[in-house]
């Protein structure tokens, strides 16, 4: 058993954070701190928590660094960065759930976000996405819990770009987003009646996601990446669809293309590669740590097509944070995260 | 561990039982029957159930009876009164979901439904509402298991009958439930252009749930009870809620209101008793084994509202069967149905 | 042609009200006044009204009134009665969409409310539920434009309180609307991941529109009315489903009840009493003036049952406005209003 | 006024159009045809047109000829075909909403679909995309009205492919359509519970649309075009967005961008050409002929970003179907589909 604190505990993503690390078998939750419900009880917060009679907390990071094993944070960008310390990371490991420690490149990131208080820390921090970086996440002290779209994005391209297979400037990456992605905050545009029966996209060329899924994917192939990166929003509460699109610089065809695929994914509990003619649909991955894929050749245009699923707030977010967790500490990667979800959803 | 098989495993209820089977720890799923599906991989049928390499099996009840401990039926009203035999009763036990093993009196059985082809078993069938028959449900060998309707009727409304503090000649439930009750058949009236933006109510005052739940609500007071039940559709996949009325026949306040749920829902786990001034809403109990109640005193009017919710399929069907396997197989209750539900739903 | 302006013109209801009035052939609309819009474009603010290059402004009733024939008002209660003047009304015709010209009992009024402060015009004021007062609306120069609920609940009883064939004080409406009732404002219970997948009851037995139901429903059977009424909330966008149980007091059947109906409505183009065993969806309602109603009589219990249904934007606040208005001026009262509404919806 | 009929009048797109030409003040409806409901009123079929006493009748296409200065067709594939002959087109002008007068190439014709019935009728019709080829479309006989995928893509991207400004080989559409298109019939993937609360890509690289937007810009810019087109189903009733990428072949800004816009549809009164920075959401042309068209210029990837949407059931089928016949009778374009759609909608 280890002991775990979330900041940020009442956002969505916060919210499924400790609901995953209360069903866990082998954590005990020690302190869910909220800036906006603290003193409230958290199970009035959320009534589907009534089993934890936990109150919100003010946080005090460092108080909860010697109580802590590990800490999970979940705050607006540039936060993070300002309270991660060397004190801090000698007493706990830190996994955060922001941007804040997912950029390895500096300027990048203080172009498209803020100044980084971190830096010398940024560079021990690993980008967390487990299938990838399985192995240089163990032994961590920081882990970059990657975003959603970015996780539904590079996982979908990754084995292609990695093989060459694909011309990495082509790729454009249409993704459709579930509401729960905007968070919790009031705003006009989150309102029931704003949403519900409309969809549209935002962001256009300009959201923060894009040079995170660049980064990863340059990784993959040695190459500066730019890719086109259009989210857009759907109304229904959770799960991510990306509609991938890249031209094939290599003569490969289905088959070739699922051998690649396995190669990369096949062992991966997590990850679901369809079969021939199969297409991800997010309501199979809902409350899930699933990424199903699948694709096709368009021999037409010599493109492929890519399509990516994940919820945006499991696999997306508080999933794939205790699943950096689970390695992290040696625990069975699946534990806490492995049941079978609901339909429907 | 038990060996379970279910027979109509293809319908929302069937897949919810094999969802909640498989996740079981007590429990190895032998067999997943399913007359439309005979033949396909069960994870075809529902991908979120990748873990499970089952076939979908046309039904051999007798063969299936040998290597079970239990069997759950999930079949049309009249097919397992058909089915169910002494023979099968000395082998395994029996969950049935369905209505007919529900009702004790047999004239309004027939007068609801259709003809009834087990009439002696029917005698020792018992009625598996847990929070109220636990102790009767022990050691039979076939429970009716409740309906979704019926299930968050009669809890909302148990306490109150029983202490005779309502007039239980004036009971109303007006009942809302997601689509996931009218099951997967192929409607005109369940496609999503037809359901969605929109209410209805139907089958007004002569919906089969009332006689089921009048003869409940007549065992706890003693005499017979005739109630108005409106159910209505709503825009939504999953959940119950009932909102109840009653003229109250005594003098109480809230307080006294409290006093007689905690009596007998108190101790209860998946019985969740509301703060005064909070009512239940379905998104909290949405893939969970929970029934949420809360209650006001009118004065204005002298009645009684009682608000009950349930998820139609979980507590309303497939929990609540597992629930029931739970305390014929002395495991305990919660197991493999006591997690916290997600949020967003 | 008449001219028209609006206060309160950027809600739900405000917002309907222009749509209709632009669309109106014998409106023009002068002014669209909102304090939180001002000097924004009215179409950049709703984009759907594209066609108008109106300009939102703060509102300076008096100067309103010198240059239009009616005003509507579409504020928070309270507001209204502090702003009509004996001067504005000998200006132009008023009609109020919010609660303050409702209510004829002022005790009433602000024991529910609060303070009225125009208790001499309120004596002037009338009812606007066309189908009901239409002669007394004609020459008024100020309307109470009824509520959402009130107008379906009203609407669906009158009949039968009116012929005394149901014991008033057995009522009991329960109520369930869209989420664009709630308005445009932000609150965390409007969001639409708070709202989606899930049914509530609210403000149980304390809703502000029960005085106005009784009030009416009073005035019908020259009795004190008191009645249950419990609000819920349907995650759609709009659309009232009022389901009303009453006690029958006469022997008398379904076409006993529709002989009723047929006195009361059978010339009504906006009310549709639908055929035996057909009851009222919102879908079917949705985007018109119209009101359907369906009952049936419950011989089990001896209650009717009647439903009616209403889109609570148009019938329900805006659209009744207009038809008030057509009323006052001598207008066909189907104009601008009485156009096929589309479905799906 | 002019008489008209519609076969396939049962179907969404069939009785939007129904709707619309009742609704119509040039129009007179003599018929409404529908094999599946022949026989039963239509208002029974559809309540929300409660205004019309007509019965659904089979179709006999000569008959209907003879009484109907027009006739619109809303038939599966491959029957229009087989129905329209020189006899008919003599008496009546018809417009027909399938696919099978839009493809001039009767080659793509016959490899995407099936074999064509009058290949000599379909020389002189006239692909119905009205602000495209208005000109064209008068005086014709026959009109193909352009699907509703095409219309949103083909209007989003044609102005870039006429003045050449991409390079029309990386060309790929994201479309995202509302339920409805799918239409009214029985399969399992339309069922509510199936569709809410999820997202998916479908006929990927396949769907029937694609040769139809590639044969309209190929007109538009002379040289053969191959598009990438994914099409998805989002949990909503109506409205189409479709999100078009495609690389620059020469140094423009946005303002260039505009210009070109403005060039073809700056007079349009169905064209709204978005602000800068503003992008289309279906919400606002929900239940309108609207199309709304928005872009940027990617520069870190010298691609452009077109977003267009129409309501796919409106200006998708059934308006653009009206907007056909204004045309051909020399009615006003705007009449019966001008006015200003509802919001929430």
């Amino acid at each position: 058993m280890i002991n775990a604190g979330i900041i940020g505990s009442t956002g969505y993503a916060g919210s499924e954070l400790a609901r995953l690390l209360l069903n866990h078998p082998q954590v005990n939750v020690v302190s869910l701190c909220s800036k906006s419900y603290a003193g409230k009880m958290y199970k009035n917060v959320y009534p589907n928590m009534s089993v934890t009679d936990l109150i919100c907390e003010a946080d005090d990071m460092e108080a909860l660094a010697d109580k802590c094993d590990v800490i999970f944070l979940a705050l607006p960008h540039g936060e993070a960065s300002k309270r991660v310390t060397e004190d801090i990371l000698k007493k706990c490991k830190i996994i955060d759930l922001g941007a804040d420690f997912r950029l390895q490149d500096l300027d990048v990131y203080e172009s498209w976000y803020c100044e980084h208080y971190s830096k010398d820390i940024l560079k021990e921090a690993i980008y967390g996405l487990c299938e990838i970086n399985r192995d240089k996440i163990k032994g961590r002290r920081i882990v970059g819990n990657p975003g959603c779209y970015t996780t539904c994005s590079i996982l979908s391209l990754y084995p292609l770009v990695k093989e060459d297979i694909i011309d990495e400037n082509t790729i454009i990456v249409d993704a459709k987003s579930g509401v729960s992605g905007a968070g919790r905050g009031l705003s006009l545009g989150n309102l029931y009646c704003e949403v519900n029966e409309s969809v549209k996209a935002y962001k256009i060329a300009s959201h923060r996601h894009t040079p995170e899924i660049e980064e990863q994917l340059s990784y993959a192939c040695g190459r500066s990446v730019a890719i086109s990166f259009t989210p857009h929003l759907i109304p229904m509460n959770r799960g991510i669809l990306a509609t991938c699109y890249a031209s094939l610089k290599k003569d490969v065809d289905y088959d070739g293309l699922r051998a690649i695929y396995e190669k990369y994914y096949g062992k991966e509990y997590f990850i679901r590669i369809l079969d021939k003619g199969v297409f991800p649909e997010t309501r199979w991955v809902k409350n899930s740590n699933y990424f199903d894929v699948g694709f096709t050749v368009d021999k037409r245009t010599n493109r492929v097509v890519v399509i990516g699923a994940i919820d945006n707030l499991f696999k997306g977010a508080a999933g794939q944070a205790v699943q950096n967790m689970n390695i992290l500490f040696g625990f069975d990667e699946k534990e806490g995260i492995g049941y079978i979800p609901p339909f429907p959803v």
